[in-house]
């Protein structure tokens, strides 16, 4: 059992420094930015090289694997966790950080197994941080041990959360009033560092208590949501029930304490799921 | 005139990144949290260590020069700008995240003759850049120029804020009220990184087209106005007047448009000024 899956943890992490440097590459030249689903929700040239070059590797070295991957699923793939060993990707998660050259850009690379993810890889590649977890052996950065804040008093933590990339009036009152709640509790601060990915690192590295966010998709968090648990932190819904990886939602936090203090602020309101039929369309 | 106050400027340089190495050394450590005027306005004992630190030493090397410091005006010492050589020191900006342990984290120097801003100098200690401007010679990190964005299109834009370290239900409410309407003019995204210093030069360095915010103090921003201007952005004031230093209010952009254009958005409040009579219990 020790070395399960271990050689696809090693592809992951090489395939991530490989897909990190040639992020790297492109922030020095020009960019083609183009919008998905809002002004907001932005996609480069790059994302879509770099998913390519990412999903090829895999192909080639697991062909009866699955993959998801954002670009992929934009571009009308399915996005269905079946059983089968599945890959779920995100080539380039903080684009928006990427076009302002703005220092948080990650690749993200989660695997699952009968639904349940074995490990996660969050590369963060303007800092050259590559954050590793699997299920039971524990959470890294660069070869570091990772652990959890202990601080569990919530008025004493600092949260993260993002103000997403959907303007529709609804959803950006809700979002800034959850932000509101929370700030008062009071917390001692609020971040936004426009990575969902390097946000649960920075969690699991004990930097902030928790993050938080409606809107998000299965690979912004898969990788994330391993790093977190496995250097001691919990996962769960922003309605407090399990975390649904297809949800797009997520609490991801140092402790239950801190996590179901949060809930209680949040507006939670549904966002359309990862995989409901019209997917490919999202 | 070429190397007018370089003498003062290369200290500076010297000593902030001494500063920086305790500052890193003490986030190793224990650390004992003290609150301000806020819950969430807090201070530890390297605030103050660091602080002694840095005006024991320009005090010895420029002895009728004048100096503002964060903890110094915080003890009761007045916060007045005059004609005199002046520097205006926070030992660590971004308090908070020093104390979380989140990689935004800066000792920030500006330097003022004739109430007029000659240089400044931000180490982000964690990240080992050494930012630094100097009137008329534009603004550096680690060496390399700097240049701010070209984008002037505030459709296109990314823009910092902070929530700040009051809880006043008045002023949270403006806060947020602000930050939703800049989101929704739209822009690109918002982003808080907790450090004023900090974000103010990564608007230099073209990261973010602007960075806002009420509540800041003179020590916060000095340093970072002399980057931003030096790396061809503006100044303002939150209601479009000239920079204060001592207002306790700031817009930094890479050009007039994207600033004006926030400007419209943000509902401006008072704050107390930095060199009211009462600065010293501020």
């Amino acid at each position: 059992m020790a070395d399960l899956w271990q050689d696809a943890m090693d592809h992951a992490v090489a395939i991530a420094r490989k897909a990190g440097a040639v992020i790297r590459d492109h922030l020095q030249g020009e960019m083609t930015v183009m919008c998905k689903s809002s002004p907001a929700d932005l996609v480069t040239m790059t994302d879509q090289k770099v998913e390519e070059l990412i999903m090829a590797s895999i192909m080639e070295k697991f062909p009866t694997h699955s993959l998801i991957g954002e670009e992929s699923v934009s571009a009308g793939q399915p996005c269905i966790l079946t059983d089968n060993p599945t890959w779920i990707i995100d080539p380039l998660d903080g684009t928006t950080n990427f076009i302002h050259r703005f220092p948080f850009v990650a690749v993200s690379i989660g695997f699952a197994v009968n639904k349940e993810l074995e490990f996660g890889v969050v590369y963060s590649c303007i800092e050259d941080k590559m954050y590793t977890g699997k299920r039971g052996k524990g959470a890294f950065c660069n070869g570091k041990r990772l652990q959890v804040s202990g601080q569990t008093d919530i008025k004493q933590s600092l949260i993260i959360t993002e103000l997403g990339s959907s303007r529709d009036p609804e959803v950006v009152r809700h979002i800034f009033s959850s932000m509101q709640k929370i700030l008062c509790i009071p917390v001692h601060g609020m971040r936004c560092a426009g990575s969902a990915a390097i946000n649960m690192c920075l969690v699991a590295g004990g930097a902030a208590e928790a993050y938080y966010e409606i809107g998000i998709h299965c690979w912004d968090i898969s990788a994330g949501a391993v790093i977190v648990s496995e250097a001691g932190g919990v996962l769960m819904d922003v309605e407090g029930g399990p975390l649904d990886l297809m949800s797009r939602r997520v609490v991801a936090a140092n402790s239950r304490n801190v996590a179901e203090r949060i809930v209680k602020e949040i507006e939670a309101f549904p966002a359309e799921r990862d995989d409901a039929s019209e997917a490919g369309s999202a």
